[in-house]
């Protein structure tokens, strides 16, 4: 099943409130939030005070992609401010197992992010406890890159370990550089969670934005 | 000179741009912004990105207040983004001298935290190199804590070693469970720039905080 | 061959000089000792000096498995104190082939061990090197946990990686809620190297333990 | 008041049940605990668990002196486990209010540690909120080393330090290299609370040293 | 094609401008630099105002082989100084796409070093973006180590995998106890850049070493 | 007694055994030899293989400072390398007292070093094992920049602090900017070995820059 994730890496911070309610209203599916703490990605954005306050702005389901080291210090506090789904990095956990068997016992479905450069079959032993895998498909630390193309063949050889593996319900999402030119290919090539940030959040209309998104996304499945 | 200089990290997450207009049209001198990586302390708060989006609301003078190790990678990004004043933990800083010398390159003004449990007299080769010092009189991290009361020997301690340092005009602001009840206690003991959060930011309107606040500081002084 | 090798993380710490002793009266073939220091694991157990005096009470093979970072730092103290085998953690270890060739010049063997996430394919430039893989069947740090289902079918994996790698005589040690239920299925997958905590240092007779345990596993391999 | 902490990390570590008995039946004030982490200090010794299990054997005080980066982590483990003062290195502490702070929310004792190059004015701004300092006479990390000679000043100017901050009742213990030989000359200098490790656990009996060296302390203090 | 590229490691570094030269003139393809920093392995070398100095002295191709932890804030520094080739470690590059984009960026070719124990398979996802792998055949940090043969398994599995990938170019480098001897096994296994040591820089005459040198490699690929 | 100690970081890489020759025959009384890790500060440079390599050329005295993390690690194979003095900054030893104990017991000389915002009174306890104590006058990492003029408190400071330790012979060295026109200001405020960098090593003869150098240091002592 298709799921639209708009990033709220490219919206106006200073009026989330609003912005969250509109992104809710307009048709998404999930609003996709990137947290980092300026030392596994050069940037730092949102902590989980953020998270709580525009949690009362919307019931949509918050997808909470954790860019920082030590992930597990911070599962706790993010699942209390309103997280749905955790997403952690694959390059930031040295006991992967045990991160997200602690994200699923404090309620929230679980995540693996994987960077540009790690191949897939390092979630060889864990594809069985995760409910999706991120696939960058740009470096992470900041919007309004560029999608790397190479990306296309990692999605699938994901999508085909993923059916090698038996039946199974794991999301395949994809981040980064993400546009109304590209969307049909990642969905082609297996991926079903798209996220999109400038693409959304931009000078444009955002219900309209998300509209025609959507449209392609599902003319992309079709 | 007296300043007040409210805290976001107390203010509503989800309007931000709508407080510090509030703010400044209130009368605050300062906004005190508190940048958290969740490493030097356990929490995450705010990014450069979100300094820029409210920098666009108001004319206030932006008070920095980085929490984070390795300070030096993002003095740039925030003096970009809109800081008028950065100050870094004296904690956290190896080369202090030189990250001083970089903050005042970038074209903003240079101040130098301490922890609670750090002593002033660290700061006795730094002091004809700054603008303001920070004593923390809470453990950084969190909002809503109590005033650490020996603190109020800790300001005496740095204004002593201000004056006889020579003529200067070195400020010196306190950050950490003020209220009206403690403000002119640490005004007297020699503290001139005053944070104050949940003292600000809570369920009575802004404007009459903020000008109960300064009243109490000025009767202070008096 | 196979081999049951209780750990000492499930004994009474007050008294491990008569456990060790006992331990091997029982007939016990090895004796695991986990080695933890608070960073690679959430958890502090034994150092050093703890091995050496326990060395004295009896001649069994110590096998001691550094669940620590830097371990190149201690493998001369470990083997000093009287280690026979000396398994490190393919997660802390970047120079991993310097590592191997460490433990052996210091005449003890070598062996890798991989946390449940981590893929047994890390392991094929390494595998003409070393004496034993240790599956990690549970996440590490703690006694008493459960044992992660998910494992059999690495074990397999190891195995069938191990076979065609040539003749080679390479242990393949399990550890981790290894219990009178489910050692027989760890054999069958392929391990021969049986580490048991609370199934064997518990309320009943050590020798009642040590006795019935081995009987389970030799009517595996039958 | 003089107390007497004889040092585990002397004793038999293969008997520490019988050993914990013994030191108290012989007259010990304390029990001093070295936990090292190999890496604050370059040795591992206990953890947690086995404070627990020598915890059943006696009702001594149980003083835990914590060789170790991050101690936060580790504070409710060892109260857990049965410490009754908690000691941390300020080397170590970040943030070392708020580390006492959790050591006393926890209900134990909170001290602090000194380096042997570490000067005693860093302790200005806690001394109001600790039990007790320990100065290390050696460098931590091994038992069996010299006295260093430049200590006795250095306890001195603590004691000075003490006194001037009006009455308190803050201890200063020693550790390190202490034997009958200059136990006096510490206690003169200032020191109450003396830890004692190769003099007390040695070939000779356990009751006749801790008999020996209280009364050699009581002697300095007459 | 063959390309020789001696290691300046076994150089004599008091005279390092003529060494290069002299190096040049005898006919060597590349100069191999390593850059070593104390962390990632334990020794240091050269930074970036050797090369720069060296530089000054020839046109040979600088093969500037980075052993250091967080290469990305050195990157900009060796190209300054003259670097035509970069090559990190894929064990010290957590966003390895984009330290090698950035490498590409500053107008230097880019590489991807191997430790002996990291396998081949890691590189699957950066392979269309690189110029050159260096598999290393002995572990990094000292000159003068004996070749560990199961490289040659390593290489002609690398070899492979690029084949494979389709039509490329991507420069095969070995670096480890090369000798006249083993030279010929490392280009029929696939390598096609070989960096020698002690093999070049000795006591016989440096164009004689060099001649033999190629003369050997020739040969093999004949 | 004064003594003028050259720095190795302003000299022609390229031909440093040359340089150290011309050096030692011009009248320097030490050669200053700058180790820089990419971490403790933000530039490479040379390792104890260089320092082994330029040790040939000239008996001088070699005054290696240690810009390094860590610098136990480095501690023999520097000494090894002929290092007479090595001197450690204070800022990167937790066990600073083991560490200048252990580059006595390796037959050195051992000082240690301030960078330029750290207080001289952290000395106090380390004064009585030092034979040197070096204040940086720039902030260490590069050649080339300014003297930063409190450094003349804070040498008097300094001076001040050892002449109240009683008689001793701790020699006081500065090094960062240091040229003919304040080198007597340092040495009347009490520095009495000099480091220079691009005052000695630059268009002009060697030895008319030792020469004149030398000149002005003694008119200052006069």
């Amino acid at each position: 099943m298709l799921k639209l994730a708009p990033s709220l890496l490219a919206a106006d911070f200073s009026t989330l409130g609003q912005v969250v309610k509109e992104t809710a209203d307009a048709g998404a599916d999930m609003l996709h939030i990137d947290i980092m703490d300026g030392h596994f990605v050069p940037n730092l954005t949102f902590g989980p005070d953020l998270v709580k306050a525009i949690r009362l702005h919307s019931n949509l389901k918050f997808d909470v992609h954790l860019m920082i080291e030590n992930p597990d210090l911070y599962l706790k506090a993010f699942v209390d401010a309103g997280a749905d789904i955790i997403t952690v990095h694959v390059e930031t956990c040295t006991h992967l197992h045990r991160t997200i068997q602690q994200i699923k016992a404090l309620g929230a479905k679980a995540g693996v992010v994987l960077n540009p450069a790690t191949p897939v079959n390092l979630l060889e032993p864990i594809l069985k406890d995760i409910d999706m895998v991120l696939i960058m498909t740009v470096n992470p630390g900041f919007g309004g890159q560029s999608f790397i193309p190479q990306s296309i063949d990692k999605i699938k050889r994901l999508k085909k370990m993923i059916t090698n593996n038996g039946p199974c319900t794991i999301d395949i999402q994809v981040d980064g550089g993400i546009t109304l030119d590209n969307v049909q290919d990642v969905i082609n090539a297996g991926a079903n969670v798209i996220v999109a940030g400038s693409a959304i959040y931009n000078n444009q209309a955002l219900s309209d934005n998300i509209k025609r998104f959507k449209e392609a996304m599902y003319a992309a499945n079709a």
